[in-house]
C-alpha cells in the first residue's frame, strides 16, 4: 500500500484526483499506476484500470487470477467490473468512497448475481493516509 | 447500429465474443471497435471501452458529453461506469444481457445514487441480429 499511496501523491502533483494502484504477482509489484484521466484524455484511466492493463500486457494474458490489486480508494463500478473480468485474486483497498464506490456502496457489484468473479476483499488498509490525500486535494482546489 | 453489428461480426471472426460499438460525434462515426480482450491481452478491452477511449483520444479530452454510443449488447458494470465517466449523451444498445448486463440487470448502474451521469437510454435496437450473432458464436464454440 505504501507504493500505491506514493502513486496517489504523484497523481495529486499532476492535478489528478489522488488515487494509486499496484498489481502484485509472485510477491512482486509488476504494475504501479496513478489516476490519470485528464492527463491522458481518457475517461477510463483510473489507477486500477491502468495497473490491470499494464499487468495483463506484461504477463501476456487477459486473466490475472494469480495477482492481487492494492488501491488507495474503494473502486468504482467501472474498476470493480474490470477487477472481476481480470479475475484478480485479492483486492486490498484504503479509504471507502460513499459517493462513487461500488464495493460497499451503490451497486455493491461483487454481491450481484451478474458478477462472475468475486475477489477476496480487504478494506481500510492505509485509509487514514489515503483519505487525507483526497481531502487535502479537494480542499486546495476549492481554495 | 449497422456499423456496430459489422464490428461484432469481425470480433467473432477473431474468436472474440461478438460485440461491437460505435461513438458518434456531430453525426459522424469517429470510433468503431470490436470486443478484443483475448487478442489484446487486456481484460478491459470490451468494444465500448475501446470506442470510448479512441473517441476521447481523437477529440483530445476526457469528456464526451456531445457524443452518442451505439453498442450491440447491454453494457456490463465496467462499461456502464465508463459511459458515465465519459458523460456520453445517449446510449443505444441492441440485445439485453441478463447474465452480465448492468443497465437493466444486476447493478442497474444508471439508477444508483452513486452514478453521477445517466445517458438517455434506448434499448432493443437491432437486438434480433445482435442476439443471433451471440447465440451462433456460443453454439459453434460448444460444438
Amino acid at each position: 500500500m505504501r507504493r500505491a499511496l506514493d502513486a496517489a501523491r504523484a497523481a495529486a502533483l499532476a492535478g489528478e484526483v489522488p488515487v494509486g494502484a499496484v498489481v502484485i504477482h509472485d510477491g512482486k509489484a509488476i504494475a504501479t499506476s496513478a489516476n490519470a484521466p485528464r492527463t491522458l484524455h481518457d475517461p477510463t484511466a483510473h489507477a486500477e484500470m491502468l495497473a490491470i492493463r499494464e499487468a495483463a500486457r506484461i504477463l501476456g494474458r487477459e486473466r490475472l487470477e494469480d495477482c492481487d490489486l492494492w488501491v488507495t480508494l474503494e473502486p468504482c463500478a467501472m474498476c470493480a467490473g474490470a477487477i472481476a473480468h481480470a479475475r484478480i485474486a485479492r483486492l486490498y483497498y484504503g479509504a471507502s468512497d460513499p459517493k462513487g464506490g461500488a464495493v460497499e456502496h451503490g451497486p455493491r457489484f461483487f454481491a450481484q448475481p451478474t458478477c462472475h468473479h468475486r475477489p477476496e476483499l480487504y478494506s481500510g488498509i492505509g485509509e487514514d493516509e489515503a483519505g487525507a490525500l483526497l481531502r487535502d486535494f479537494f480542499r486546495e482546489r476549492r481554495a
